[in-house]
């Protein structure tokens, strides 16, 4: 299924979206085939099912196509970079079926779809992100994503950085804790570098690591993820505000209804809309050492503040 | 905190034991360090909290254990078998921690104290285990795991495997489905081969591939592992008829109550320990080509089937 699209995006950044997205899918696919095994009545189909259910959604794959834009400024084969946009792309989806359990978030639907454990149950969802999240360092560490094994080292470990404690879990960990604080501007922003702005990080920092890119290189690519992960969550927060249901394909107006603070809350929607388009330009500065091959990179910050979904 | 020990064990490999435990015990503390960022009123604190309370908790380290002597086989550095004991016993953390919440097991008591969701609550247990499992990846992939990264990603490569859908998690998903189905003998050993004997194969596994042993020498370990998996399985069952709550530290006749099938009620309590003593032997008898180094390998078996906790 191809993803929701903006139709005022250019048609280079819409097809290689469309063809990233697809490609994803089709990785995904294949690593979470189900296997009956002769010597059992029962066994893991409806995990591996479950797993597809929470994985296999028509995703934007934002994050995949970072990693492999920055796979491609340094040349790095595409069968390397799309197993390792697909094992990031895996965690992404772990974290939002954990994300969304009633201990959670309490969320019924996602992409459209009922979540992982309304499909299914609390007990599966919870093993099916476990199994995610565990399956993208296998696929990470294999010597098919990259032929040298201090290499897929240095992937494991910024993925494993980017996605633990210090990182994603740990601004999952604030924003629970959010609901109970008033949070300020720095307490905010710092919640959602580690939430949101860490996996869009290590996609960038991925395609440098494949691509073994020169320090130079990596800060420049560093500076663009930090701005287009914080330009993306001020967009996140103006679509909970000014999108409908039928648009995100999830339910809307959640930070209000829980009294959350967000971006969009302490700035107000003007402020938060010239921040975010503030933050994807300055994305764009960080690029300017990259030649043409990094276009798609810079459309795709645009993108970001624009999106409707 | 020193692990509770039999008594009718043998000095040397109670000193072993609680050496390697003390070790493990130190360095997942020395990885779960508190530190209160600068730039925000609340932070990871109480994530690390959970991660520590459900990780540093005086268990008996068995995996651990078993992943240090198969290494010492092989003369392997004790600084690099203990990184790679230390993310494997995250992991096992990580499934406990997930496996006692509401939605799972619903246990309360887990070695004498309360759960990590008792102690917290759920969203905090969920992101504690979820931190544990991709902490024990970065562990893995660093360098002072060992100095080959082709050995390290090995490593990373079969301990996301043993933990995975088609490992651990595939096994614990058997298990939520066999509350309502009936299991035959066949069914419980693939159930418990995944379920626990996945990580037991893989700590000896992880010493063979840290010492980069032989085929033949792995294919022993590998035969050593799967009969001392279920021997301990069996004497797991054994023990959740048999002993009381505080010689466990956890609730005891979970099994019975639940209606499940277990070896016990399905062998009856003498052929499940006549069963059980007999998969110890065949486990050492898998040892014969290895000398002394090997000894404490063979105690442990015996140990695993005598235990009363």
């Amino acid at each position: 299924m191809a993803p929701n699209m903006n139709q005022d995006i250019s048609t280079s950044l819409n097809t290689a979206m469309t063809d990233v997205a697809d490609k994803i899918e089709a990785e995904i696919n294949k690593h979470l085939q189900i296997e009956q095994p002769e010597d059992s009545v029962i066994s893991e189909p409806k995990l591996i099912q479950a797993m597809r259910h929470g994985s296999l959604n028509g995703g934007k794959r934002l994050r995949p196509f970072l990693l492999m834009q920055a796979a491609n400024l340094f040349c790095v084969s595409e069968a390397s970079a799309l197993r390792a946009a697909t094992a990031l792309e895996m965690i992404h989806c772990y974290s939002l079926i954990h994300d969304d359990l009633p201990a959670m978030d309490d969320d019924d639907l996602r992409r459209g779809q009922p979540t992982v454990h309304k499909a299914y149950d609390e007990a599966t969802a919870i093993l099916a992100g476990d199994a995610l999240l565990t399956m993208a360092f296998e696929l990470s560490s294999h010597e098919e994503t990259h032929a040298n094994p201090a290499i897929r080292c240095e992937w494991v470990a910024a993925l494993a950085k980017a996605a633990g404690p210090h990182g994603m879990v740990g601004g999952q960990m604030i924003d629970l804790e959010a609901e109970e604080t008033t949070l300020d501007l720095s307490g905010i922003t710092r919640l959602q570098r580690l939430k949101t702005g860490c996996l869009i990080e290590v996609a960038c920092q991925g395609g440098a690591i494949l691509g073994q890119a020169s320090k130079a290189q990596r800060d420049a690519l560093r500076g663009y993820a930090h701005d287009l992960g914080l330009a993306f969550q001020i967009a996140d927060d103006l679509l909970d505000v000014e999108s409908t249901e039928e648009e995100t394909g999830k339910k809307v107006g959640k930070d209000a209804d829980r009294g959350k603070e967000t971006f969009v809350s302490l700035l107000g929607v003007d402020r938060a809309k010239a921040q975010a388009a503030l933050l994807a330009e300055q994305a764009v500065d960080h690029l300017s050492d990259f030649d043409h091959k990094a276009d798609l990179l810079r459309e795709v910050a645009q993108f970001i503040v624009n999106r409707r979904s």
